[in-house]
Parts: structure tokens; C-alpha cells; sequence
């Protein structure tokens, strides 16, 4: 909190501070993103004054000494080399959680600052490391870490705290994204999928992606600066896009819709969160459908000011590796103090989804009073359809079609289709998703 | 710059002012901008303890009074009692440069910082204002005058720090997006002005909109933000949508493109900026083409991380005060001290644009050789036809038809027109446009 006082003493601190010496910055992994983060502070002169690139640390550091760093840059492959020379700051581009935990800990109990873009580790920890960098008077910033190059927890946290978010909806992995928006009717998720991984959007093993768990990650750490609350990513309720086929895409488009994988947060007050990461049904002409190929794109609706959306590259070296520049920019000014702006993030609890419809398709072998049989079902759980649809030049034994149903609680509808699926007619297991009506901030999980 | 020594004395700083008294605001305007502010304010119980509304000031103060404020606000029509109680902010929603120009000195001369709506007077006079916070440990901030409560100059001077940025492109004014993506080839632009007005996205007088000055303030301030140089606004080209006609629809879907008032500016180096404002023919996959009604939506190229989009709603009180809430809520944290962060605004040049493809619509009183003495002009000046459209169904006395030409120096089709439009064929004066290849991110003028 600033009063005319408190000004004068910033205004004097920044004039002495202004003839001090440069954040010394320690790069922990040298991959893609570590690799690009040392290239924009090496090449961004005008930040030279401001950033000093002191160490590298990576595993057998000698297969991945460059000619292009300044000759002062320590190569080390011992991390206690690095935490013993005082970094200002580390940046942690190594991923995964298991060593990188206590290399945070360490730099930041030492008073070092930490930026990072590791989603799992920031998901599972964040709380934690928020608070431990509050208590030594150090900063952990995490802008990489959701949707690359995106500043979107910056706009967050700062662009949008005049208002009071209530939602947020993301198309937060690039590799879902870039599979639903190519797949058609006629184009199958294997062969995306190929593309993508030449394309290098994918990784040799996408499940993470796939199934909902990279995405989960980022949803964590939107909510936690949204709400300041913190979810664990297992609680969050996940669904593969691994079962959505040509038969969906072409259905989907009869309903005026397409396939995206969402992650949405819902603040419900009190600490309640509605959270789902998934395949959704959406209008086509939505911002969510027009979003295509890798790109990530997040829309942030507050009470007073509406819908904000925010879109760009969600992954790459240099996106990635800008987001990581621009939270090490912001430690070199004046503060934004994590602890005094954001407060603790106080545990979330899941809160039970809100009324949805659903899209349900059947693949069955087909025999007469299956739709009978199903539509039954559904009524005795108190659950209305909506619509059904059969196209037809399928094979009988292997026959499509969706029934479309109005906005109904999941457990009723999850209790209905058990005994749907007990049936002998199916062909294949039923595929269950969410469809949202309306368009951009109307829409909602 | 922060040091390990400096961020200590920063979070000694920080444990002191936590227990001091909240930011005295008085807002100047009690307008709809300002009224919302206020609302928020008082409504947002969180804010209590670091935000404090003071005062009100507004001519003929007693038809404003509403009984929603704390009974502590003094209601004003006086701005001297304002500044004689010297708040620690001054919100301005007035408007105009005549009196806030003098109000805002004042108000950064005795410490206070500002943060105002006002695009006119940023545009105007932003170096010289944000030298005088600087030398008086103040701030002038203006995030609610481009774009309302898309957070747009946040994201450029804070999330994107860590970019290069070399372009940014724009559309900035509300009422021209919702005329020019509502008007059809049948629906005319005066049909489509009258909605507007009565929906409230347009103005009664709506030249400052349709004509460009508007979002040439805006870019100015954009321009500002991403490269620290000042363009005077009456210097940049500025083109009216007001000849947009029925039958450029019909043209530009022929070529599949559509129209929209796009604001842009590119940094050519060394404070050279190429700056357009005004009516451009834009692919219909591409971003902006995507962007309707009165939506606001930002491109921000950067050399690193690609492009970037902010969108969201561009004007409207509620909209508008978040972004000034914003603001408020950035000066009660540590602040991010605006000369530290940003440096002076340094004069900007005008840049000549660079080779653009064109649209040129001719409507003419038809008679044999008017294609050939258009095709021989553009000819003698170097410039190449890409395309001829001529749709039936037009009276031979009033022919549309179009022309578009490859890429050429705006110098060398300018006199190429001013001898094509001295032949006596015209029915009308020609209408040249800019038009854009590639999508998103390729896409420059």
C-alpha cells in the first residue's frame, strides 16, 4: 500500500538503486527455452544493464557449451556451484519435479528470486513456494509456465485486477488443439496426430496432452491467480480426447458445432471451484471454435468488465523463452511484491459441475428399440433429449448416432448411462461429452 | 533495479506501509466512466482497506449526487478544494484537453499520480506529462484510453517485456467494427450507423469514430507504449470509412476478403514509425476479419514470440472503470515506477509507408476504353493490376467495378490517380484502400 509518503521513499530508493549493479541470472537447464532465454538477454542490448547471465547449469553441461554466451558464464553441472555464487535469480527451465522442488526451496530461502516455467512443479507446489518466497523477501514468477508466450498471468494478476473474475475458459495445449481443429470428418486423430509430431506440436508419447493432464497443470495455476485459491491438478476432473473420432466431427458439424479441448474454472465464492479439462461441443462461431492449429487462447470473464480473451503461441523456445524475459524484466523494476498483491493462495475445494448438456454417441449393433431403450433410460433419471441424430451410410452393425441432451446434473446422467451401457446393443462404449449453448463469455461448463 | 540488498529494504518497506492508510482517490467527472469507478470502488468490499474515495468533483455537482458513495465523499464542483486536500490520486474521466491538461499538472506537480480515460489528452501530451510524474514521484497512468478493459497497455509495457516488439495492429474504435462488420452488400452503412446510435455504440456526432481520429489517439498511445516514441496524432494518415459502400462488400467477399478499420504502426528503427489509421481489405480467416460487433481486438508482433491478441469489450462505463480500477489497484502495490520501467517518450517520425497492395473502386459513367486508359496509367507509374472485378446487375451510368494492383510505393499510385481521376468517365471520385495479404501475424501495412 502506497500513501504520498511511501511514494517519496520509492521515488528516492529508485534514484539509488538506479547506479546498482545488474540482477545477476543463474539458467537452470539449457534446452529449448533455456537455450532461447540466454539468447534474448545475449542479444537484447538494451537490457544489458539491467541482466547479467552468470551461470548455465545443466547435466553433462559440456555437450551443450554455445560460442555465443559472454565469456564470464559459469558452466557448471553442480547445482550447489550455482546456489554458493548468490544468484539474483534462477531460472528453472529443467521440468519435472523431482530435483527441480529442492532447487526452488534452496535458491528461494536464500533470498534468490525464481522464474520458472515448470507447470507441474508450480501446480503442485505453488502455495508453498509462494509463501516461502514471501518470507525471505523473494519473488517466484511462473508467466511461462501457461501458454508460452502469452502474458496471460500477467493480465491477470495486474491488467485485470480492477475487476472481480469469475471465470475462465482456456484452450491451454496446443497439441489438442492443433488434432481437433484438423480433424474432420474424413481425417482421423492418427493421422493429425503423425502430422503434428513432424511438425513437432506433439511428443513421441502425447498422452499428457492428450488425456488432459498437461492442460489440468495450467488450469491449476490459472485458478490460483484468478482466485487465489489452489486446486490439486488430481482433483480436476480430466477426459481424454482419445475417443473422439471422424463419426464425432461429423455430428458435431450437424449441430452446428465443433470439437475444442477446454479447461474451464468457475469461482463459485467461498473457495468453491467448478473445474473441467475436456472435449467440449462448441457453437462454431465461437472465438474458442476460430481458435486453430497450436495456438492457445484463454478468455477471462469478470463481473463488471465482461469478457477479456488473451491468444497467442502457447509453446516454442522463443515464445516460451519471452514470458521467462519479461517475469526477469519485472524483477529488475520496482516490485510487484507477490506477497502484498496476491496474498495466499488458501486451499481450493471442487465443487460439483453446473447443469450441462450433454452429447452422447452411440455406436451400436443395430436391432429395433435401441433408441427406445436409451431415451427411457434417460427419462427415469429425469433427463430430457434434446435431439437425435442418424446419419445414415453406415454400417449396420457398427451404427452412429447421437442423442443430444438438455442441461442435467452429471451424476444423474453418469447413473443413467451405467445402466445404458449394460445393454447388449453396443457396438462400442458410449462417448459422453459436454456441448455449451451460446457464444464466448454466455458460455460456460 | 533490484539487488539482493534492495530487495530486502523493499520487503522491510513493504511490512511498513502494510499497516498504513488507504490511497486517497478523488475522481474529476462523475460521467458514466466515473460512476462506475465509484461503483466498483464501494462495492468491491476487498479493495476497502487500500482504496478510499474522497472526493467527487463535477460542474453543477448537485445534479450528480447519488446515495450509493460513503457519506465521508466531499461532492464537489470546485477543483481547487480537490487538489487543496491533496489526494494521492486524481481519477480523470472528464475528458477533452482544455481544463484536465491543467488539472492533471497540477495534480502531478503536488505528487498525486493520476490515471485517467482520457485518450485526448495522452495523445496530446503524454511525454511531457509522464516526465513531470517522474521528476514529482508520481505516476500518470492510462490503461482505460485504449481499448477500455482490455488490458492492452499492461500487456505491452509489462507481459511482453520481454519481447522485441516491431508492430502492433489494431481495431480500436468500437463503432466502426460494428458498422463495417454489419453492413452488407445490401445493408447500407447508414442503416447500420442508425443501430448503432440506438444501441449506444455510436455517438449522435460519430466523425471522430468514422473518420479515424479516435483510434489515431489510441494508436499513438500504443505506439508510445511498445517503442517509447511520440507521434503526434495529426500526423498520422488517416482514412474515413465514410465512402464505404454497398457495393465494396460485394467487391471485397468477390475477393474473399472484408473491410475494417484497422489502426497500425510498425517501428522501422531509430524512431521511424509507419503509422496508418483507417479502412483496410483484410482476408476473412484472418483475426481481425474474425472480430465483430463492437468488439475491441490488439495484434502485438514481436520479434521472439510472434503475435500475441488481446480482445474484449472497447468502450461502455463498466468495461472502462475496471481498467481504471486497474490502475488504482497497481498504485496501492509496489510500484512499477513509470520512468524507471518505461523511459521518456522520445519524438517520433512518420515513416513513408510501406509497398501495400490496393483496392481501387471506380464508378463510372461506362463507355469503350475506360479499363484501357485506367490500366495505361497505372502502367506509366510502374504499377502492376492484379485483378479486374466487374459484377453484372449495375446501371451503365453508375458502373462499379474494381481494380486491384500488386504491391506499389503509396507515392506512385497517388499520382497515377490524380491523372485517372481527371478522364470525364466518373460517376463518382475513385475510393483507393489498402489491402492485406497473409493472415494474422504476416499480415502488415
Amino acid at each position: 500500500m502506497t500513501t504520498k509518503g511511501s511514494q517519496s521513499t520509492t521515488k528516492a530508493k529508485s534514484k539509488q538503486t538506479a547506479g546498482q549493479l545488474p540482477l545477476r541470472v543463474a539458467i537452470l537447464g539449457f534446452g529449448t527455452v533455456g537455450q532461447s532465454v540466454a539468447r534474448i538477454i545475449v542479444e537484447r542490448t538494451d537490457l544489458a544493464e539491467s541482466l547479467q547471465l552468470t551461470h548455465i547449469f545443466n547435466r553433462n553441461v559440456s555437450r551443450k557449451r554455445v560460442d555465443w554466451t559472454p565469456e564470464s558464464v559459469v558452466w557448471t553441472e553442480k547445482i550447489e556451484e550455482v546456489l554458493a555464487a548468490s544468484p539474483d535469480v534462477i531460472v528453472e527451465t529443467v521440468g519435472g519435479v523431482k530435483g527441480t522442488y529442492e532447487w526452488v526451496q534452496q535458491a528461494l530461502s536464500q533470498g534468490a528470486s525464481v522464474v520458472t516455467a515448470n507447470k507441474l512443479l508450480m501446480a503442485a507446489h505453488a502455495p508453498e513456494l509462494i509463501s516461502l518466497a514471501s518470507v525471505h523477501g523473494s519473488q517466484i514468477r511462473f508467466e511461462a509456465a501457461v501458454a508460452g508466450g502469452v502474458p496471460i498471468i500477467d493480465g491477470i494478476r495486474f491488467g485485470l485486477a480492477g475487476d472481480q473474475l469469475s471465470r475462465v475458459v482456456g484452450i491451454l495445449n496446443g497439441t489438442c488443439n492443433f488434432i481437433l481443429s484438423r480433424m474432420t470428418s474424413t481425417e482421423s486423430m492418427s493421422a493429425v496426430l503423425e502430422e503434428a509430431q513432424r511438425l513437432g506440436y506433439a511428443e513421441a508419447d502425447p498422452s499428457s496432452d492428450i488425456d488432459g493432464h498437461d492442460a489440468a497443470a495450467k488450469l491449476v495455476l490459472l485458478a490460483g491467480v484468478s482466485f487465489r485459491r489452489h486446486l490439486k491438478a488430481s482433483v480436476v476432473p480430466t477426459m481424454s480426447i482419445r475417443r473422439i473420432d471422424n463419426v464425432d466431427c461429423l455430428y458435431a458439424s450437424r449441430l452446428g458445432r465443433t470439437i475444442r479441448q477446454l479447461s474451464i474454472v468457475e469461482s463459485m465464492g467461498n473457495g468453491h471451484l467448478q473445474a473441467f479439462v475436456g472435449p467440449v461441443l462448441v457453437p462454431q462461431e465461437s472465438s474458442f471454435a476460430l481458435n486453430k492449429g497450436a495456438q492457445n487462447f484463454v478468455m477471462v470473464v469478470g463481473r463488471y468488465g465482461g469478457a477479456k480473451s488473451f491468444s497467442g503461441e502457447g509453446a516454442g523456445g522463443n515464445p516460451t523463452a519471452t514470458a521467462v524475459v519479461s517475469d526477469l524484466v519485472a524483477l529488475t523494476k520496482e516490485e510487484r511484491n507477490a506477497d502484498t498483491f496476491d496474498g495466499a493462495w488458501l486451499p481450493g475445494t471442487l465443487a460439483p459441475p453446473p447443469l450441462r448438456s450433454y452429447y452422447l454417441r452411440f455406436v451400436v449393433n443395430d436391432q429395433s428399440g435401441i433408441l427406445a431403450s436409451i431415451t427411457t433410460s434417460l427419462a427415469r433419471y429425469g433427463i430430457n433429449v434434446d435431439a437425435v441424430l442418424q446419419e445414415p451410410g453406415f454400417p449396420k452393425d457398427r451404427l452412429p448416432f447421437v442423442v443430444t441432451v438438455e442441461p442435467c446434473e452429471d451424476t444423474a446422467l453418469e447413473e443413467a448411462m451405467r445402466v445404458i451401457e449394460r445393454e447388449d446393443f453396443h457396438a462400442e462404449v458410449p462417448l459422453v461429452m459436454p456441448l455449451l449453448h451460446g457464444s464466448n463469455d454466455a458460455l460456460a461448463v
